[in-house]
């Protein structure tokens, strides 16, 4: 594996403001990685909202199972997270050490295991090492500070894998901080597996629009982003809103709060998505795909990601070559409603094709010359409806072969 | 484009016997490619059976529209074929080039337009030089002799695109001869966005009975192969039956012959299917996915296809990497109904998880020994159901991004 950072990467980890009610702590417990923190600690105010959403694989990791029985109480109190190792397909041991897990925090802080959120990410497939995990835990514990610049920053940097860059963003609503890390160089980064994204604020929610906030957002971000089609047994998103900024909880969607705040999540769940797509493997392009004009929003979202996800499509663009029959390729085999001679094509600026044939004034050149940018925009306007969507991803380069064809060894 | 063939591929093309009732001829008409043939005829005699099965895209090429409306008829008389241009996303210009050919050579045969089959494979959203097809067509109509090993191998090669060698081949049921060629790198060959079969036997066969047989066969093989998970706009696959054998036309399943015949067009499919998957941009492995024990043959496919189809598991084989955590994640991705705890994974004869959990006496040597064969096997028991099937598919090298970034220059 290479310490090359991606040329894609913002110029530095941005300035993370403190976030009223939580406190972090990082540690490097060489659970797989050494010289290097790999497993970080949240712990949020009593009286914290919970929400999240998880991977949708049916072999998910024991974390997840884990966090799956914990989010109903829609409340917690800790989030552990290690990297190096997913815990996943790791039968009854895995359960076993995710127990372990919370009932170590749990005793340690004197809450119950049933209040401790936990992910995990790395290899699949193996057992984590009991005793230096353990060790790791108890020593994390008493590290804890409260959440400011340095601590989101190593506790962004504590759960990156093949990451080349650690991810963080924020954003304020009204009165309200949000500030979230994540990690992951594509839906699934190899072996890994996992995207991660851990937001936090500390404006009063309940339950119920805590999960509507996060929902929506991760629909509108995460949901929206693909390296390379392949989904994770580990993914999670876990929102958690502390309360401890002055104010009422809000209750409801109609609180001209929740619109805020609402704008906030979208802000940074989105900046953090990009920062995901920006790290993913052997990615030298940020790829913006547009569709408009279709059936509806779910069918423009469903083609825009069959030309996101086509390896052809993701090959041209590692070029520059303004090949959009790759294009018509992906739109006519995503399976949603298209009709042929209705088709029109933007790459940039420049129109390719319009009713289903190429545009007489089209010029290559123009269009090869947006290829050439770091920041591809492929449009296509289906021209039968009002259905609209917008993905993001990256090229398909030698440098994702040489990162997958040799990750673990 | 290098002139590399594939490391896969076959020592030699196949000594094909002549079909009764059918005749061909190749032709270089210069359409794309300087000094080889490009466009080829068949001609089948009076009576001749057609069935098929065309692309599912949404925006398929012109000549896959023109085939749409003749299969009905279950009958024709020609084939006529391309490479060099796939006459796809050319609007009513591509429309019209379709109807000049079937024109063309209806008049030199005297046959109607309507009895004339089309295929064109080679780039989408360009239009065909008309002048230059015209003219070509006309010199190919009289060149026509009755089929043999030469004239297969000629048409074979005709419609190759960026195929590495010519695929053909052949079998026999009981007193009937089966004869098949076909063309394809993948699921999709770059631009070209194209897999081509055709398959000629002198049996007699009504509408009903062709169709049949050549739909299970199609569900057996080209639907059962994945190079890059993109589907073409032009997939093709269309079969012949002259009847000139002598015998009683086969009008049902119970017809003793019509057993001997589906496993004879199974064998003649799987087995150009197999060449195709062995061409495969970039192969340097032919990978087998076996899936049982799942809740029904058809999720079983599902399954297999999501193994096949996952770029970290493609990878994975290209490196020799018994990396079966990514086996995990593409079963767990596929939707199909799974139980982490109850999946076992062999890569070759190696054993190396079971109920859920990795084997005590799994050896990653074997594994790995096993996978830096060229015929790698993955095998997975969902262990919940009856249901099984099988796919093939190659690794993802350096290779395949090396032919899809340069292809058009």
């Amino acid at each position: 594996m290479s310490d090359a950072i991606s040329p894609l990467a913002p110029a530095s980890f941005p300035e993370l403001p403190p976030v009223a009610g939580v406190q972090l702590a990082a540690h490097a417990a060489g659970l797989r990685y050494q010289g290097r923190a790999d497993l970080m600690l949240a712990v949020v105010d009593e009286g914290t909202t919970v929400a999240g959403t998880l991977t949708k694989s049916l072999c998910p990791s024991a974390p997840v199972d884990w966090c799956r029985t914990l989010l109903p109480s829609g409340t917690g109190r800790a989030l552990v997270v290690n990297s190096g190792n997913a815990n996943a397909f790791t039968g009854r041991a895995g359960d076993t050490t995710a127990e372990m897990t919370a009932n170590t925090i749990a005793s340690a802080l004197g809450f119950e295991p049933n209040e401790i959120y936990l992910a995990s990410t790395g290899v699949i497939g193996e057992t984590l090492p009991e005793e230096a995990l353990a060790a790791g835990l108890t020593e994390l514990a008493t590290g804890l500070a409260p959440s400011n610049a340095e601590g989101w920053q190593g506790a962004a940097n504590a759960i990156r894998t093949t990451d080349t860059f650690a991810k963080g963003a924020s954003a304020t609503a009204g009165e309200f901080t949000v500030v979230g890390f994540a990690k992951g160089s594509g839906m699934i980064a190899p072996d890994m597996a996992t995207m991660l994204s851990f937001v936090f604020t500390d404006a009063s929610l309940t339950q119920e629009v805590a999960q509507s906030l996060i929902t929506n957002a991760v629909e509108h971000s995460y949901n929206r982003i693909t390296v390379d089609s392949d989904t994770s047994t580990s993914d999670t998103v876990l929102l958690f809103a502390t309360g401890a900024a002055p104010g009422d909880p809000i209750t409801s969607a109609n609180d001209p709060r929740y619109t805020e705040l609402e704008t906030a999540l979208y802000d940074v769940n989105l900046d953090l998505a990009h920062q995901i797509v920006r790290d993913g493997e052997g990615a030298t392009k940020f790829v913006e795909v547009q569709v408009s004009g279709a059936d509806s929003n779910e069918a423009a979202k469903i083609v825009a990601l069959s030309i996101a996800n086509s390896p052809l499509v993701k090959t041209a663009v590692a070029a520059s070559d303004a090949n959009w029959g790759r294009i018509v390729m992906a739109i006519g085999k995503a399976g949603q409603r298209a009709d042929r001679d209705k088709v029109a094509i933007w790459i940039g600026d420049e129109q390719v094709a319009d009713a289903g044939i190429q545009l007489d004034g089209y010029s290559e050149e123009r269009a090869t010359e947006h290829m050439q940018g770091d920041h591809v925009l492929l449009k296509t306007d289906l021209g039968i409806g009002d259905g609209a969507a917008t993905v993001w991803t990256c090229d398909l380069t030698h440098g994702y072969i040489e990162i997958n064809a040799g990750y673990r060894t």
